[in-house]
């Protein structure tokens, strides 16, 4: 199935237009999953059985698998396999991937492929032919960095954000394209989904990023994605925290 | 050794600037390598065993070893071993990462802890923040992307390079900062060197991909690295590739 219309389905169908991410921090894990033998891949199948009917995608992010050596990426494979085999729920691999030509042909390769995601997140940086390579892949989502949740946005995104937009919006032959816009920034959200229509939109920086979950829901479109990380999966009761969140969300729809 | 004094020290006693990019590609490699147990890893020490007597610094793009599998990256990881075993050529991992802080953090492990380059490349969208994990191993190196070698450069980087590289400039508290500008721009190479003085840049986009090698080394500066990939590792005779266009840049120099 397109990426597309498994995020509908999943929204649809959990009622859901939460993501929840899988930032993995073997400090922050409790105990008991210390003395398993996966200790990763125990705690996301956890968290997954737990929610997999509160959210309409998961977003695990590569890095914080990647620290952790080859262990981290052999969990991270089976966590997405995990998913696709468990639940109808699309994974967002969150890459930010972004090199010339025939290497993002190897990074889309690696994700779509090796770490069979959905769809994936790219850095706009190296322009159109960078993110080719993703596009082509037509059934699978490509979400690209506008505006993103932390303090440094500032430093280079302010005087390109809109037209990294409007070039999104044009490169969206396949109808597979997706945008990131931090909560942080949610007046300027506004601008960029009046640019991009119904192109769904990745929220983080809800929760321990401090971002503006209201003006997040009710600027970001039809297909916001409102992602939370931490705040959910190390809460003692990472349901409820979910459901709590789901219900914040629909309430401000 | 912090890693500008293993590039300044490889480099004058290899009589070299140049980079050799450990790109690896399968469908590539020559037949009698994939018969072996381990093929990217024995070709790519055949590599470093003929050239690094040539080269001021490897180069291995990750996305080539991540696209091949949990089995290509641990290729790579043997790779860098051997090269930091055999060798007092620094290693450039070029990943070309860039993500929120705590995610930076995880990302500057892995590069540094995991797969134990001494350099990296990453992407500035994100500002300093971004930066800052990698930056702080004050040890290692961390070249930002300016301007790069690809036709896709001119949507978002024209009118923000010369931000990045007086950025960069600024940030470079602990001299571990360098910057990637194609080749393909020799021209604005020069404006970006007279920015960042005597700081190192790494050169991609000479062979293949038709930059121009004489003024990408008369405008690079110092510390200019000039890479090539596919042209060297592919060729041949890879060690007459290298011996060749070590006296090609020399003679510009």
């Amino acid at each position: 199935m397109k990426f597309i219309e498994k995020l509908d389905t999943a929204a649809r169908q959990n009622k859901s237009k939460l993501c929840v991410g899988l930032d993995i921090d073997l400090a922050k894990l409790p105990k008991k999953f210390l003395d398993l033998e996966d200790p990763i891949f125990s705690f996301n199948r956890r968290l997954i059985e737990k929610t997999s009917d509160l959210v309409c995608a998961y977003k695990p992010n590569i890095a914080f698998y990647e620290a952790l050596g080859i262990y981290g990426l052999q969990s991270l494979i089976k966590t997405i396999e995990f998913i696709n085999e468990e639940s109808q729920v699309p994974v967002i691999l969150d890459a930010k991937r972004g090199d010339v030509g025939h290497t993002a042909q190897a990074y889309a390769k690696a994700a779509f492929e090796i770490f069979k995601a959905d769809a994936v997140t790219v850095n706009p940086y190296l322009g159109h032919d960078s993110l080719e390579p993703f596009l082509n892949y037509r059934e699978k989502g490509v979400f690209v960095l506008c505006l993103t949740s932390n303090a440094g946005f500032r430093d280079f995104q302010t005087s390109i954000y809109l037209s990294v937009a409007r070039h999104v919006k044009e490169w969206n032959h396949f109808g597979n394209c997706g945008l990131v816009v931090g909560a942080t920034s949610a007046e300027e959200l506004k601008d960029i989904q009046k640019i991009v229509g119904d192109m769904p939109i990745l929220i983080p920086g809800v929760g321990a990023q401090g971002g503006d979950l209201q003006h997040s829901v009710q600027n970001g479109g039809k297909r916001a994605i409102i992602n939370a990380s931490r705040s959910v999966i190390y809460s003692p009761d990472p349901r409820a925290e979910a459901e709590k969140l789901r219900s914040e969300i629909y309430r401000f729809s």
